[in-house]
């Protein structure tokens, strides 16, 4: 339906990977504007992965190996967006899935779970399993599957609320966010912020965690002692201007 | 619902209008997203009519003044976020008002000529109008009302296509376009472009509009004589940059 010369083409397809998730009926209407916001700022840095991101990527991915029960948190946008690669990541990573929705339904944590496991992957998170508040904070922000994101030292959000990465981050929690909003409080709050599309970032990740797996943990913990995220993030700033 | 005490409060209500129009069936999936872009754009500006934006909004309502038949389009977003303003707009302008929709389909455009008939306003473009193609061209992107936008000597449009405001411009009309990025086609192609959220911008046009009809042509060409619409978009790209 898109003619593949239109100049906005690859936006257009995930416009429409968007849309069909909302017609399936697991995205809300926030997502649809959420993704939005994400479209203008990755508009802004130039719908590419920028140097800042890609360092951040690197250090996320050591940390993500070190840790010892690393949680990948997806809702509807990410699902819709990414699942391929969210399964490769959490394979190659050994990490778990976790469902985690700002306007969480029955029906949509159910839809989504089904999308992951038509494709193998088991996702925490559900009516299924236990569901405990973090820090006894009994707000729906901070839900967590007890086995993920509950027990886990470290968390993965992309397009994250920003009280839910607040919960998190007190809670002791290493936070990793991908996040195209360099000045969101999700992206100024986390510990290691990817300012990338998640459809480029995690590919990404996948691609460096493969080469990362080799190596020994002296070498990840030099790359991430050398890593400011607030240096990070303002340099990621001066990528969005406009040309 | 919002607590007006949210740091994002005002933006939350317009979000809350966008959805309602969603959940009403006048807008869009892709209203939505627009949305979301144009959030993004607005924080970039800092939420406040920059001084560009003011100036082109003189420039605009001097033109409008000036014209035979000016028409103003309106689709389900600026309908969602700024009916009344527009309004006022048509009325102290002596304006026609047009619906012109993306994805027009019956229900919507009946909808919102609904709207806008429940506030005793009169709006050309639905299906009771003689509908004809611009210059030609048989695209639903050049369809336009006999009496209003077809024979129109000025459009303004908001949230407007690029496609849609190519052929406006190319037809030969005046066009002044609000539009949060500076940097999209329609920002790009209008005669006047003004960089501000509808919401502010349509207003702050009322309110010159009352004082400018006061005025003579000589005054209002003068004040149109000394803009350019190169130069006004180039310094508003210097507003977005992130604090």
């Amino acid at each position: 339906m898109i003619p593949k010369n239109h100049p906005r083409y690859e936006s257009l397809i995930l416009r429409e990977k968007i849309k069909k998730a909302h017609d399936e009926g697991y995205l809300a209407d926030s997502g649809m504007i959420a993704h939005g916001r994400g479209e203008a700022f990755d508009y802004l840095i130039g719908e590419e992965t920028i140097a800042t991101a890609h360092e951040a990527i690197k250090v996320a991915v050591a940390t993500f190996i070190l840790a010892k029960n690393p949680v990948i948190s997806v809702n509807g946008n990410s699902t819709a967006l990414a699942i391929d690669d969210i399964i490769d990541l959490a394979k190659v990573l050994n990490g778990k899935i976790e469902i985690n929705l700002f306007y969480r339904t029955k029906e949509r944590v159910k839809i989504i779970k089904n999308l992951f496991k038509e494709k193998g992957a088991h996702v925490l998170g559900s009516d299924d399993d236990e569901l405990l508040f973090i820090d006894g904070i009994e707000s729906p922000r901070a839900t967590a599957s007890k086995d993920g994101i509950y027990s886990a030292d470290l968390v993965l959000v992309s397009l994250e609320d920003g009280d839910r990465t607040e919960v998190l981050v007190k809670s002791g929690k290493k936070v990793i966010a991908i996040d195209l909003n360099p000045l969101s409080r999700t992206a100024q709050r986390a510990d290691i912020t990817i300012v990338d599309n998640i459809i480029r970032s995690i590919p990404l990740m996948v691609k460096i965690a493969n080469e990362f797996k080799k190596k020994d943990d002296k070498y990840l913990k030099k790359i991430i002692a050398n890593f400011s995220n607030e240096e990070n993030l303002k340099k990621s700033l001066e990528y969005i201007k406009l040309r």
